[in-house]
């Protein structure tokens, strides 16, 4: 849950971030950015600001915005039956991302999953990313990342986006964002 | 046909215009950026300069490059058979430019098709994109664009690309360019 004034703050703070960066939004897009805390009410610690510039049946295109050391929890993207999971492609655009991804443990991480909420967190081979290195993951693909200690932006290219499907590791996670 | 000398000219070119807009790439991606002539040897007028970020089976995402007052000539992506052609969504990152499409002839248009190939250029609906305006193109649609007096630089999110099934209304048109 989050409250309306933490929703305005955080999205002055992604939009500034993108400005900083030389990315520009429109005014329409500013006002439908996402924040989304994942129901976990850490927003610092989990969370993710983004920008869904495109959503359509076949593609998808978002601009994602993390604070310093902010998480998006993991996750994967199931297929269901013939209906291949989506697809996605991180672009890092400024800032350092760390994702994680099945494979063998790294060894001295850049990062480590939000304390108290490790027995969440499975996958842990790390594919560090600066500007502008990228990464394509599968369709349910386990995976997790968190931005460096400047924070990060992160393109995303994928197939349709339907977050409601999404499923993640820690049962306490919901989705969709309450904004109160 | 475009000589060495001109493709390395062009990459520089486009390169640095990238960089103006703060748009960064990376050294391998420079090695594989492409320019595209249309086999019209007249890349100036008829054109682009386009980095494929991505192109899986099901999503790409291309950054193009357009020279002042350059033009990618009209054509459209079919579907064949139950498989859908091409869907893209453009979104201007810097500069002007003027997108042709089906529906109304626009009075006063920003741009007018090529001077010679203008029997090539059927569709004259124009949609003026701005940064960071976007449009989305349905499959087996025609389309044409011009950059205006500035140059302009465009990312494109869309299903994959198979650019040699792209069909062009100009019959002299090659789509695979030749670098000697």
């Amino acid at each position: 849950m989050i409250g309306k004034e933490q929703y305005e703050a955080a999205v002055d703070r992604a939009v500034n971030m993108m400005a900083d960066a030389g990315i520009v939004i429109t005014p329409e897009e500013r006002t439908r950015f996402e924040v989304a805390d994942f129901g976990l009410n850490e927003l610092e610690k989990t969370g993710l600001e983004v920008l869904t510039d495109v959503n359509t049946d076949r593609v998808c295109a978002k601009e994602i915005v993390m604070f310093p050391r902010q998480t998006c929890p993991e996750h994967w993207h199931p297929t269901k039956g013939t209906k291949l999971g989506k697809e996605d492609t991180f672009r890092c655009r400024w800032g350092t991302v760390y994702l994680y991804v099945p494979g063998k443990a790294t060894q001295n991480p850049g990062a480590l999953p939000p304390k108290g909420s490790e027995a969440h967190y499975t996958v842990m081979h790390e594919i560090s990313m600066r500007p502008v290195e990228q990464y394509t993951l599968l369709p349910d693909t386990k995976r997790w990342f968190q931005s460096g200690g400047e924070g990060a932006i992160v393109s995303e290219f994928s197939t349709r986006s339907t977050d409601d499907e999404d499923m993640f590791s820690d049962p306490r996670i919901k989705r969709a964002s309450e904004v109160t």
